[in-house]
């Protein structure tokens, strides 16, 4: 069985590591900033050291390439990407780039002739420093006009952004890949959450990309003087968003097990020590493996704001759709995790992904390996490096799967 | 009986509404500001138009003085103050300054010889704008470096306030009064909440002032990803502050009977959507009548934050104490209610007051009278004329009573 070689894996993790080092131990590779461009030049450095074609694409996406022996072949894409979160840690993206390149160099080490061209592919933006997934939508071709007008990050971050990366706004639209060139794609990631190392495996075999609704809730009651006014003639926004918030918790845990919710931020006005206070805002996030239960706990929810006794304004802000991963590509994931030894456990994903842009124009799935106490987005981010070279197997493995399957 | 000019009174009332109007009805005086600086100047025209003397201290204290024939007789100070917070109402201390005044013209035109000299005052920077209560501290002699070092308002807001009223910082302690030359202090006010209304009462004796203590309260638990962290591995410190703000509430309502307690802000960080709150600030400041009351209030909230699972740094930041008012000064009050027939209610003051620094130093008490609705700090303060009329004639029924018993 053919596995990748973890001492050059090692190496390179080892030496991305060193571009964008924070001293708390972590990297800060925001994207398309100066240490994120050191990054990917490295990784097109060392693939066109393996000998391996690279690419750059109209939006930024940076990929080595091993030809198959067919002109014409498909592209199993296996990737993800180089940018972090501010003081992010050294796991999340980076291992997924650099077993996509190991796993490139272990095919044609072994002198495999595949039905399928392999791309290891670093996708730009995937955090959202700018946009979010920015480079995976553009490929795509889900990239809308209304993300890049008002992006995550700001307009004038965003132009600054890509003129440093060299890309052109106005022709972001054709990194769109024809489906019919593409023969799947794969992505090794880090879990960023404790349920793998709660549950002793050591491979996540990822069934779907949760969904995330977010709300914003403002909560309207009378601003009064906190002396004079009696218990009894209040009406307290602070006392509304904080019984909703405590409400939603615990609704959450007892009618929707499984699924996540979270008061991010309540901001009481006026905000004194000396005054009731008179209106309450209220960030609300709530994530869900499917959209039955999106919707269930969002009725749940909102009826819960509703129930304060107080008028309160909703405001939907954001709304990302649960993406289910394709059955064949996990069926490859979990056989090869088989085919290794190793214990795997099917398990949703709770953050966003590249992943989820390209399911939807070609099978694509997603491998997790466990992060230590699931800490991630944190210069302490951590995953055993056992993990880490199981997980480039496992990668190697299902790609090999597929693309035999591909004959 | 001797009654008070009620078109006199109300000629001088409306006149100072004028001063610093804003337009949603309300004034806008703050202390030692060109609105507050115009309106002491009024006050002073006012005296001297009806013939009294006219006098300010070095705490810039105004004053309208009625000597007695007998030189050397103490004073009975009737007093409030003319400075507003920020977009106030027209009565909160305007009626009570106007109704010391005409009490003043009510004695004098009627040629009554009182064994004390009345003293119609007008106290500098009662609501805090600089300092708080500032000019009847000054005059208690209760004014502490420490108050002026670090005031409410600041350093430099002071400075420049005292300069625009030609006080001199380093004179403010010369304006501690002698208590033998004192006979004691009435304070007409409106009582800022609904106490009087819901009772049916027209005024209210002032049975002391309560106390307050304000804490600041910071949770501490762990920031996540709102996704990948599963509710049952979360440390949310924004959830332990929603908890502890319901639960602060309910154990007032339930166990703490007459007192208040308000949580008037929650400050989440990072305070974003998708991050579990790492650490969340709380504002906490509660009343009570009597000293006891507050430390077993204390008591039981402190316990309350200190039982939501994280650690909580406790941090004391204000403690106003308990103020009882002169008993023999309550029965003069309620003696002159009833002598005009009036529905008197005893209740204490939930808001601090002039008089809790007489208090202090010579037997001080308080009348209310009804505000709508409870409003105060606001432009729809109210208070029904009658009432304010009401008031005005109890002041002056209650010092003639006090005046006598003077003999």
């Amino acid at each position: 069985m053919l596995h990748v070689d973890g001492e050059r894996l090692r190496a390179d993790f080892d030496a991305l590591g060193t571009i964008g080092a924070t001293s708390a131990g972590g990297v800060d590779r925001r994207a398309l900033g100066r240490a994120h461009l050191a990054a990917r030049a490295w990784f097109l450095e060392r693939a066109g050291a393996a000998g391996l074609k690279t690419e750059i694409d109209a939006a930024g996406n940076h990929s080595a390439v091993l030809p198959a022996p067919t002109e014409g072949a498909p592209r199993l894409l296996l990737g993800s990407h180089l940018d972090s979160v501010v003081d992010g840690g050294r796991y999340d993206g980076a291992l997924g780039v650099v077993a996509a390149l190991e796993a490139l160099r272990s095919v044609r080490d072994a002198g495999l002739a595949l039905p399928v061209a392999l791309e290891a592919i670093d996708f730009t933006d995937e955090e959202g420093t700018l946009v979010g997934l920015l480079g995976s939508r553009a490929l795509a071709g889900t990239l809308s006009a209304e993300m890049l007008a008002s992006p995550r990050g700001g307009r004038e971050a965003l132009l600054a952004g890509l003129e440093r990366g060299g890309i052109a706004e106005s022709g972001l639209a054709t990194a769109e890949r024809d489906p019919r060139t593409l023969a799947g794609y794969l992505e090794l990631h880090i879990e960023q959450g404790p349920v793998l190392e709660r549950a002793g495996a050591q491979i996540g075999v990822v069934t779907g990309i949760a969904g995330s609704r977010s709300f914003r809730l403002c909560f309207g009651g009378d601003a009064a003087h906190a002396g004079t006014t009696p218990m009894d003639g209040r009406r307290d926004a602070g006392l509304a968003a904080a019984r909703f918030a405590v409400a939603a918790h615990d609704r959450t845990v007892s009618a929707h097990s499984g699924c996540v919710a979270t008061v991010g931020s309540i901001e009481l006005e006026p905000g004194l020590f000396n005054v009731v206070p008179g209106r309450a805002r209220v960030a609300l996030e709530f994530r869900a493996p499917e959209t039955a239960r999106l919707d269930a706990l969002e009725a749940d929810l909102l009826a819960l704001a509703r129930a304060q006794g107080l008028p309160v304004e909703v405001e939907a802000v954001g709304d990302w759709k649960p993406c289910a991963l394709d059955e064949g590509v996990r069926t490859a994931i979990a056989d090869a995790a088989e085919a290794l030894g190793l214990r795997a456990k099917e398990l949703p994903s709770w953050a966003g992904h590249d992943a989820e842009s390209l399911a939807a124009v070609t099978p694509s799935g997603m491998i997790f390996v466990p992060s230590r106490a699931g800490v991630s987005h944190a210069p302490g981010e951590h995953t055993a490096w056992e993990d880490c070279v199981n997980g480039a197997n496992v990668l190697l493995g299902a790609a090999l799967r597929l693309a035999q399957a591909h004959r």
